[in-house]
């Protein structure tokens, strides 16, 4: 049976966001995520904008009562603390430098947090803030939205199973060519990204290659990255010191070797999301542009093709499914995916149910920390001439 | 800019379901579709099921007040209108041979109606109803799903532009193999699908082809079918007279021939819903397993593949754009978009704007009255031994 | 083992062409084929062309002896029947309204013939030539050229082995663009094709779906056309009577049904020749533009794609394997593979060897009397208004 | 006007091979290569085997003379010496490590040279034989076989009229996974790959990525690598120290960089020869499993693909086109263009004719050069520990 919208929960949380306004890029993909089946998540408040006016006008338009529209943050997790049916969790969908202080604000406020990505800009700042949620008692999400495309799982399961036995080449693409021009009038998402003090210190590393990091990871929990090599550069000159190009190679625990090529200027590319895991039988490939479909290569034998939703999945995979097989769906499902999973733990944490929480896959600040540690890494190997340096 | 969800109508519409109950295949479809965003409607009230007890249980976990959570639509109707808050739009998603009463009644009862297809089993009942729902001053739209996919509109642009030149061949195709194999125990969803007291006079003509048909007059709203001829058959026995394959010869009026297939024993097919248009210049190709592509072939020229969202693409195609290029999307988001439209007519109707309603282009009862038509000259040409006909 | 080019019959035959000159479409395909490995063919003469100057400058040109570039055919046939070294075996690459002449004329001599499709104008010259051919003890054989494709014989042994159980719909199309657009100066090639006189009773007909038809039954041997229906249209009025566009509707002797477009107004295609074969349990499909490549889809089991070369196929399919898998080959070593049949077939003929020529699969001169039939059956039902009519 | 296999010299040149024997992998492609049209190469010697009576019973069932299939190529070299019609050209298709001295002898016997790559071992050894060539006024040609392929002049083309702009990355991949699984008996063509003494210092840096990397200096004359990196593994620990799978990372002069992944353990890969070339507007991209199709993504415009032997593409491209479009051709095509090539070379270097050398663009003894300096540097980067090493 498939999932068909039911609760999961006892009832939806109560739900504010922090950014993600009108002119904002990814603030869409959380709504359309939280609120996908209005069963897991509802939205009664946000701080959307750094300007207030647009902030509350967007809000009320997007069906938030207009006092609980607030002009900042700190008013907001204020106000709604006072409230009886204030909020539980919120979203941060801001600038990459001001999640630290807006989760820490919200952690500190009692508030579950669902932060974008890269979590912050050190790892030491994500251990102290997994330290105050631990004391709080409170979850924190991280948005790896591609995530939760259901046919991760699938490769993950296969995987596992021994599908396609010890793997030993990993070969990551993020990429796209939207920055291959330059702009004479860059748009605001654009400035901030390649301002290293707003940005953080890598722009295409931290803003395109987290999520398939994370990604190889959620697929293949056992491999260890040992060393690795990063070779980044600015195509744009203007972009310097953060790049918009980025090769990384990588040395695995278990003998394995692994590349990423992660980038925004590779001209005309609108393919560029590429997981291949080669194994000592067989390998698996999912591109983003076939979300719905994975590729199954024994070597052999005739290739296959997998489809979503298909009754020979793993359960894993079928889990979550929602429009049955012959349908594709896209990014807005996978965000739903994860979003619901964030709702789980948020209710079993709330619960102290922490054999739920034991067995949630899902992208937890652990999950975060590991985006930072990739990033700090990849930039400590390129800052030093692209050599190879462990990785801490 | 994209549309981010911010409404379109001063508030959501008051809405409810008859049928998409727990077990229903395309229940969930409406529900995503109608409240992606949360500004077009709001789920208020049901009667959700031919069992009454599963659907106030399903009604309650999907977030609808158990007090309306109806028995059956005839009471729904009833006690809503007595309501201040009353629900004003239902969608039908019931067996095809329950649509005509309930959306009788509906209308009746004064209410706006979003029905399944095909809409009822003669076009003189669609006639019937249309002209109630004049009288009425309501809104009949019809849920050809697939029809909300933007590349369609692009199709229609370049159509309309000449980029074609003139229509020579329609290729239309709908076709999956989910009823190639005998079930020993078929789904109640597939048993009444063969059942010509519920599902009509068709099988796959209705349940699949028609969806195709309609998308084939939104690109190409000025090719008129002359006359036709359509060959069935009932692969599996027991299906017979209904057909589990089909295919339709067509001659249109401007001298241009059209064929479509349509069938649910293609044996292993994930991938059969296509529509290719050949024009004295070019063609063009769309299929569903890459839904946010469009193949646009002009005779000795390189192929180009035009991709959703991108600024290159016509305003009509980006007009409700939510998740910008790079990000696929599928079944869910077309759904979206239809329903969106739904809202708008239904509110241009509402505040007697004649203008808006008549730009707006959308599944309508006209919609409705072409797929029963399109099914009736089908099957008297299949009866009289798939022979040509008028198109009636 | 691969097949390496080495020699499978005694010597190379020694091999004329009638037409196939320096500005005819299809001559270098038989010469490609025909000399592959140079094990089965010699080109020793020719009377390549209507204009005996440049038909002998050519035939110099590509290493014939200058007195062996015949005026005519009926010079050629006569000096080289006075040879000790004489010819044996001709191929005839000129318009269609010449091969019966020829082809008489050559058996007539003595000759094997390898013959263009479409064979002859009529079923009833066919069915004469093929009786002066016993008579005669010689073999003749048409040039379905795309039917030496491996991959073909793949899906003939796996149909064979029931992989996709009783067939139910055969879905044919052989279309390109190249005739979409109307040309000023048409070129000779062109300008005969849509003359009744030389071409016969059809264009696209016998130009381009003998050839799909042909390949049809190549793989499923055992199924029988009843009754076919077909619609032709000439899109650009000066072909007329003869069709540049035609969709075909068949009913096999089994219940299954087939459809066949042709086309050379399907503007901007390039990839337009497709062969899907829909079972109980399984279908198959094979695209020209992938010629390596087969699909295998089991109803509710994970898509399959099969790989020329691959020691997985079928023993038949790997027989005459050139390159081994990973190297794509394409149109010439098909013919190539056709060619090699007829050099073991006219070996075989010659040698009285019947057991050989009885397993042999190759397109000899039934395959061409079912092309002609073929076009017969299908103009038959178009010059009636498109109706039904029994294979006849 | 296409080749129609005419010739471009005044006669063929009488050839012979060294190697490519019955169970040689690649000496067929040779043959077909050489031979494709008859007007270019004749093959009428060999010293085929290494074991001289297989070696004779193989040449004669291609169509040798017995007295002319000898025991070895010094025998050959010495008696074809001796008469008037003998050998002008032979090709070497024998194990890397005996090509510098067969190489030397032919060349000191009088005779063209086309050798298998990776031409010797060293770079120093290269430069002393293409002393030795120039001395003698004889041509040494490589047979990267697939670089015949015509979509890559198409690349070159398009490259240097700026349409893609300034070059930035370089994308290059040949990797299959036909090694993937450790084989018990492994065949000679396998076990010498990985013998060092016979191999040389690599396994697939020099069976495959020196192919790749040849085709991208010969889409892109003008760049130059600057350093690299390389990391290479043996996954299948008795091929140390030769690798079966490795990465390399390149800086060029410009300013670009480069990536290229060689294995043959990418396991169930059939699809993985590929280059894609990222300007600062545009991109190209080629695929080997799609031999005639280049795609053409110019930022913000839709995708292009194309297609050979369409008459919009660069005359250098369509030059040597046999076909015709519609029809693929695949790696026996590329070989016959390289050949084609080398005969041209041959037959103006015998004439003197520096004019039509200069103009040549073929694999000629730089190119082989090339390809040997890419593995020296490539392997002492890695025998450093994978460290960046200036390209010498
Ligand atoms: N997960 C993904 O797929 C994905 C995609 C895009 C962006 N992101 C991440 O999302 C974050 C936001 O990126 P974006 O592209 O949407 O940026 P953006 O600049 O487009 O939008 C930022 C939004 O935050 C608002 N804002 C800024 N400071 C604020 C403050 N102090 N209080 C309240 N609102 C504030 C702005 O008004 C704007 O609406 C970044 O961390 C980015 O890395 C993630
Ligand atoms: N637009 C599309 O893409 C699409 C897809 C599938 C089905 N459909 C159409 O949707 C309709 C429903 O099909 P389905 O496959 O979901 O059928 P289904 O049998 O799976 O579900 C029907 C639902 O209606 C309920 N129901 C039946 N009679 C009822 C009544 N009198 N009152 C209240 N509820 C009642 C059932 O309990 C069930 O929940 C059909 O008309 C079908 O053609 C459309
Ligand atoms: N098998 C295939 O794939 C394929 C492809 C193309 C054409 N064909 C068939 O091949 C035949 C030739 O077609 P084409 O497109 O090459 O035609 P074309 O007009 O391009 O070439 C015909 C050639 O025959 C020569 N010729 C004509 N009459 C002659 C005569 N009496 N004696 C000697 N030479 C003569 C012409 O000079 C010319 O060289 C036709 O029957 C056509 O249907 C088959
Ligand atoms: N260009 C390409 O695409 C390509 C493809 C495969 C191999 N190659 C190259 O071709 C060469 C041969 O590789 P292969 O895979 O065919 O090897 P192989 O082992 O399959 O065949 C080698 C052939 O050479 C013969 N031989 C060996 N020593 C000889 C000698 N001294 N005299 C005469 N014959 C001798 C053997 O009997 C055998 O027939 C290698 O250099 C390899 O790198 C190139």
């Amino acid at each position: 049976m498939m999932l068909n919208g039911e609760k999961k929960i006892a009832r939806p949380l109560r739900w504010a966001m922090v950014g993600g306004g009108r002119l904002g890029q990814v603030g869409y993909k959380h709504r359309t995520g939280a609120l996908r089946d209005n069963t897991a998540f509802q939205l009664v408040a946000g701080a959307f904008d750094i300007d207030p006016e647009r902030g509350r006008d967007f809000g009320v338009n997007i069906g938030v009562a207009e006092n609980r529209c607030y002009d900042d943050y700190k008013t907001m997790f204020g106000e709604e603390a006072a409230r009886e049916d204030g909020i539980e969790v919120i979203s941060i969908a801001t600038p990459n430098g001001t999640h630290y202080e807006i989760c820490k604000a919200a952690l500190e406020a009692g508030l579950h947090v669902i932060c974008e990505k890269p979590l912050f800009f050190t790892t030491d700042e994500v251990r102290e803030i997994k330290s105050l949620a631990e004391e709080k008692g409170k979850i924190v999400g991280v948005t790896y939205g591609f995530s939760g495309n259901q046919m991760l799982l699938q490769m993950r399961a296969m995987i596992e199973q021994g599908k396609i036995g010890d793997i030993r080449v990993v070969d990551l693409q993020y990429t796209h060519g939207f920055n291959a021009l330059e702009e004479e009038k860059p748009s605001d998402a654009q400035k901030w990204r390649v301002d290293p003090k707003i940005a953080g210190p890598s722009f295409v590393l931290g803003d395109l290659s987290t999520h398939t990091y994370y990604m190889s990871q959620l697929i293949m929990p056992n491999m260890k990255i040992k060393e690795l090599l990063c070779d980044r550069q600015s195509f744009i000159k203007s972009r310097a010191p953060l790049e918009d190009n980025a090769h990384v190679l990588m040395h695995y625990e278990n003998g394995a070797v692994g590349t990423m090529w992660t980038s925004s200027i590779n001209a005309g590319c609108m393919d560029g999301h590429r997981i291949r895991i080669v194994g000592s039988k067989a390998s698996l490939e999912w591109w983003d542009s076939k979300p719905g479909e994975l590729t199954y290569e024994v070597q052999g034998e005739p290739i296959q093709t997998l489809i979503r939703a298909m009754p020979y999945l793993d359960e894993s995979c079928n889990a979550d499914e929602r429009l049955g097989a012959l349908h594709v769906e896209g990014l807005s499902d996978s965000w739903a995916n994860i979003y619901l999973k964030f709702a789980v733990a948020i209710d079993a944490k709330s619960r102290g149910d922490e054999e739920t929480l034991k067995n949630l896959v899902y992208p937890d600040i652990d999950a975060g920390l590991e985006g930072v540690r990739w990033i700090e890494n990849c930039v400590r190997s390129a800052e030093n001439g692209a050599v190879w340096v462990n990785f801490e």
